[in-house]
């Protein structure tokens, strides 16, 4: 018989990788919903209509697709099959695996919009596939936790984001991460102040890049798409613009001026630079204190997607692990449904990147474990009725406790209590029978302590 | 444009509906937890291999599948389209979704055996998918909460399966429920006591519908299926054994030693008896206060499954709705994957039915709900330096509230506010910020109250 395996790229997640990954969970949930977000959860399964062209060929590519049931080649011909699996694939699948949280949400936005309360404040944490390589921290199946609000373009929810970000991770125990922010009007305004060389969507791919190849990378890639010397020297005098969050504010008005790209005063990088103004203004109105960790980093570029307004990404500080969250403005992210106009904000939390930084800084909390507290050991058969008892009160007192299911050697139960973790072992032999009590012992420390029968579940519950 | 859409059998969940959803979750997993079940989760996909052959022919046809990435077709022949779909399937899926979560938890249990701790407790919940024509109640992608024990014979396993259905069944509100179980042995004696005819299988299959086809249809069935008339009376002559668990024990043993089925004191309808009377005992020393729930149904059959000993079903009373819970124990679950003898007892939640049949009694708790605790409003943009502390001082307490996100009328903030379900609604406009004060406003009862500002948080708190 062939050793049973699962697909590359996915994974089993045993007791405490679960509870690890749940104390994650909870600690996003709590915070989202903190902030007023309600949660959302859509299926597994989207129509192909829903999800091909909305994330580029690529993306198509690396889209999971459901074939159809039943007699899914009934109407494949002969020359579909001669002209190979592109032109078959319509015929043979309909459905395809949630390929992020983004897509289905405007769907779900565009088919509830008659009843949906705007501005609807959304999060959805649920798995994902993408049919992508496995490598190191990519799998094909992994956990997204995305919060947007759409239907409203007040900066509010943008000095928001940096706060639950700041509050997520700061709750996790992490304390050196950096959140950068920046805006597309920036960026675009970068691109204005060249005079019209190369394609903007040129530029920022290539500034996207930055962090890989570095400057010469960058240089070499945008002479390749037609940019000049003199243009690349002056895109890099913007990229390297220092100081404070409002020194560089200072600094990048004086040089979007001086290149007069500031005239139109409620769009591009007049626009950036005011909303990244009031976005601190928010922040320093809600007292927060952690100014420290947030950059205003003008090389963030989020590749070639759909944001048009502020952008976020974090880094966790001195640990080799790529952004752990990112997001920012869209104004059109349900158009290619047929609702154009409505203007949202969001952001997502990578959970398998976050639990590998919490791994290896060693802070999940020690508590946080899959194992019961109390094991009760199985002499014999005749104290069932002073141990079940026993059982029920521990559980009663609302710990998790569990009888060892068989009578057998002590030796074997108490190997079977340290393997799990288990705290606490409760001893009720003949002898502690007899004498009304129990035996408990400290698994961690080893010590042990008679207790009376009675009091047992209480003097637990006081040292849980 | 197209309106898009979501597969049949498949749905949306709205932020109340995923709230309540969680509730029933929550409850679940407390009581797994608090008798010693660890969490495991696993893939969404799992290899067809795993999966296929081990839910019949009719299984094997529900599976969804994966097509395989890229040029999937690139192995079809013109022979394969010309042989159909089914010779076509194997080169071009190798994947495909959960159908539960046994044989998941089964594959799991062979491919860890040697790291895994016995015996092994594991809870799951997760979404399973089958390509089964959507009905009422019936849908392509539901969740399962199951929970198993492998690795011991224990009946005390059987006896906590009851306590837990009690439990969780409780915790969420319902009162009026029966909790079935049987024993495979039993239903194995009265196919014994018949003296060989027909086939085992044949008669617990027509057992099975009795509910739905009644004595008659039952009747019907076995005698096409070469039962005879005298056969089928006894059958009903034992389906029909009434009385108090412990009467029908009594009954049953009499009955089977008259039909000489006994002579083996450790197999069959003999163990059944026996395990049944054990697991009465174990509740009893338990202090199990809901025998009145407990019915021993000589009539329950579970289908064609891996069942081997006892089997459980559960009913809500008074409710139109199919069992909310079932299970039972197997003797061979993991023999599939080359690793037998390994003998277990599970069982699961049917949560979408639990959803509905608390819907339907009202059983929701009020405080179940997906909306923030408090809104406040946005009157001015002077007010942000007094309502974001106000924000962060109600968040800091541990409660959910927002900012209405745009300065508008605060007629358009109370309706959004009461559209949302949100119960507290904060006002600091310019005249209560000139006193210091904010108008407390409880949108359920319409009272109104004003608060120093200082202290607004912690009497929110108070009332919350």
């Amino acid at each position: 018989m062939q050793k049973p395996s699962i697909p590359k790229g996915t994974r089993d997640f045993g007791p405490q990788q679960v509870a690890r990954r749940n104390h994650i969970f909870g600690v996003v949930r709590r915070v989202f919903e903190k902030f007023g977000y309600a949660p959302l959860e859509t299926p597994t399964m989207e129509n192909l209509s829903v999800l091909t062209g909305k994330y580029g060929d690529e993306g198509d590519q690396l889209l999971f697709k459901i074939l159809n049931s039943g007699d899914f080649a009934k109407d494949v011909s002969a020359d579909d099959l001669a002209a190979g699996s592109k032109k078959i694939l319509p015929k043979v699948a309909e459905k395809g695996l949630r390929y992020d949280l983004t897509v289905p949400f405007a769907r779900y936005v565009v088919m509830n919009r008659g009843q949906l309360t705007l501005p609807f404040k959304r999060y959805q944490i649920q798995p994902v596939w993408r049919a992508d390589r496995p490598q190191r921290g990519r799998y094909r199946e992994f956990v997204q936790c995305d919060a947007d609000v759409v239907g409203t373009t007040s900066l509010l929810c943008e000095a928001e984001i940096v706060l639950m970000i700041d509050e997520v991770l700061s709750t996790l125990g992490l304390t050196d991460f950096t959140i950068k922010i920046n805006h597309r009007g920036v960026l675009s305004g970068i691109y204005q102040a060249l005079g019209g060389e190369g394609t903007e969507s040129d530029l920022f791919v290539a500034i996207d890049k930055l962090d890989k190849i570095g400057r010469d990378g960058v240089t070499r890639e945008l002479l390749e798409r037609g940019f000049s010397q003199g243009a690349i020297d002056k895109v890099f005098q913007y990229l390297e613009v220092g100081g404070s969050f409002d020194e560089k504010l200072s600094t990048l008005r004086t040089a979007f001026g001086a290149d007069g790209v500031l005239a139109d005063a409620t769009a591009g990088p007049a626009r950036g630079l005011a909303d990244l103004e009031q976005v601190q203004g928010y922040l320093q109105d809600f007292g927060f204190e952690n100014f420290a960790r947030l950059d205003f980093d003008v090389t963030l570029a989020r590749g070639l997607s759909y944001y048009t307004g502020c952008i976020f990404e974090v880094k966790v500080n001195n640990v080799q692990m790529g952004s752990i969250s990112g997001g920012g403005r869209y104004d059109n992210l349900t158009g290619a449904f047929g609702l154009p106009g409505l203007s949202g904000v969001g952001f997502s939390f990578g959970v398998d990147r976050i639990y590998d930084v919490l791994e290896e800084l060693k802070l999940f909390p020690e508590d946080v474990a899959a194992a019961p507290l109390c094991l009760v050991a199985n002499f014999d058969h005749e104290g069932r009725a002073t141990v079940l008892p026993l059982l029920k009160a521990l559980r009663d007192a609302g710990l998790s406790a569990e009888l060892y299911p068989e009578v057998s050697k002590l030796k074997k139960q108490f190997e079977y209590a340290d393997k799990r973790g288990i705290r606490y072992l409760l001893l009720a032999g003949p002898d502690e029978r007899a004498a009304g009590q129990v035996k408990l012992r400290d698994m961690r420390s080893g010590t042990e302590q008679m207790l009376p029968l009675a009091e047992a579940a209480t003097e637990v519950q006081k040292l849980a």
